[in-house]
């Protein structure tokens, strides 16, 4: 089986690109329809971070620790890094007598526009609390504090590891692959396409159980809160917005996309072959369309796939297309 | 026929991410070696400006103009917008008696850091000197010059991209099936790989007459002024000054490389299917290592193609690699 043709970049009348990849939209039961192969092992990534987050809140390390919806959006991000973003996980870490330091995923320079600035013209250098991640580390704090675990929190050997990585199993129904480490320098274990789509249904249409009601959580602080889950201009932000609460959707690097429709009982994943995120973005909102959830003509549809591409000059270009057969 | 498997991620032990593309290694009588389709469509974009310069030295503008081998590799350049490429170009303009808004090119931030962060922090706009491709709009300038024609010299019917029409279908031996707008508002008109090779085969083993003159020119001041086709940091200087003045190498948006050698008479063009910019990196670097004028243990190499990937905290997390039978 070969990947299938996604989305295509026109200029001048012609073809001048292609991004590949594989896409599924799956229920509880198994894939409902599907591009490419369902069964590619895919990295799901920063798109996993709601399966990661399960055990924070399974374990009642949340509870315990008082967290609130907030918190779980932080914990399912991959944020911008702006002061709202810095500001709430420090004063998490504080709350759990935890500083910046004790984080391992190391530093980065901020994507907000405000914070990148204010640190490059101030001659500032970016702190852990400004990695994408941040949110979803010190969940792993607070679900350590509780396990009582070391404090190499992202050894995949660590209880907390191993935690996430059960959770991972069971709602992908799959033996994991293997793992490989992440950009926060957390393991990020392997699944197929279809195992992150039937989870993300699991997330959609979440059983009556203690597992059930932290998916039911998790999913609705994203949905709640969608500029905690990336930010101002970022595609998971916009997207969620744009379906008015109806999706949560959350991208990974090398152009993972998922999404849990709680209306529809579904569940989206999808990996664009070469890891270009412009077509990740395009992909999902073709699915997002095609599954009804964003109506064709919302600005957020044209921003990320119908817009013509306009060059400096506000000349058009060219424009982005969904790939024949891409979605029926 | 399809196109190639280029250049792999591995993460973990496992393949991630993948980049299929098509490329040639041409002499003056076609193609010496291929991997995927010669006969690919591509529009060259920015890595023809070699051969869009070809009219103003041809037809001697350049020399009435007074213009050394500085003007010529800018014409032939996507520079960063440093200071130095910005001056040089205002400075040319001012000796033709225009100035920035004769430009057609647009403004946008410069790649430059220290430009970048001195606009960024200082509130000021970018202007039409700081776009990547001023140097080349400065040479259309002073083709117009000469030509008489009126300002509006990126219009495709215009005397000065007429000429670089007619001087493009020469040097690939095609007729062009059509333009696309560039990102800087001129035609770039599209070609087979095969015929982009070859026409860079021919810059390498130029004719001796008044065209072969100008290839010789024009790929002297790029391999003569590496810093001026690109600029610090960027892949086209690095992998010039690594090869020694062996190599003109020029990049093209949307994952097209080439490469002129001029010591062994062949020609490189390449483009990466989904336009990844990183690919088309890694491909060029590994042919040119493949044609023997890039030491594998070069640190350029590393860069671009086989020093491990690490995370913010210096972790190895993964390697690319060539794809099994790229190079042969």
């Amino acid at each position: 089986m070969r990947s299938a043709d996604l989305i295509e970049l026109w200029r001048g009348g012609q073809r001048e690109s292609l991004h590949c990849g594989d896409a599924v939209i799956c229920d509880t039961r198994g894939v409902v329809e599907a591009w490419g192969r369902p069964g590619q092992i895919v990295f799901p990534r920063s798109s996993c971070k709601m399966i990661q987050a399960l055990p924070l809140v399974e374990s009642g390390a949340a509870d315990a620790a008082g967290l609130t919806d907030r918190h779980l959006a932080l914990a399912c991000a991959s944020h911008s890094g702006a002061r709202m973003h810095v500001d709430a996980v420090d004063q998490w870490l504080r709350d759990l007598d935890l500083a910046e330091h004790d984080l391992r995923c190391g530093c980065h320079m901020p994507q907000d526009r405000d914070e990148n600035r204010r640190l490059t013209c101030g001659d500032e250098s970016p702190s852990q609390l400004h990695n994408n991640c941040s949110g979803k580390h010190a969940g792993f704090l607070t679900l350590n504090r509780h396990l009582r675990g070391g404090a190499e929190y992202v050894d995949p050997n660590h209880p907390v590891q191993q935690a996430v990585k059960a959770a991972f199993e069971d709602v992908t129904g799959e033996v994991s692959p293997g793992y490989g480490i992440d950009g926060c320098s957390a393991p990020n274990w392997s699944c197929s396409l279809a195992g992150l789509g039937r989870a993300m249904a699991a997330f959609a249409d979440p059983p009556d159980d203690a597992r059930g009601r932290a998916m039911r959580r998790l999913r609705d602080a994203m949905r709640t809160h969608p500029e905690l889950v990336a930010g101002e201009g970022r595609a998971c932000t916009i997207l969620m917005r744009a379906a008015s609460g109806h999706v949560a959707a959350k991208t990974g690097a090398e152009a993972v996309f998922v999404a849990i429709l709680p209306g529809q009982g579904l569940g989206i994943a999808l990996k664009v072959t070469d890891g270009g995120t412009r077509a990740a973005e395009a992909a999902i909102t073709a699915l997002l369309v095609h599954l009804g959830v964003l109506e064709a003509n919302h600005p957020a549809v044209g921003r990320f796939l119908t817009d013509p591409i306009r060059n400096w000059r506000g000349i058009v270009t060219g424009e982005m297309r969904t790939a024949p057969g891409f979605p029926a």
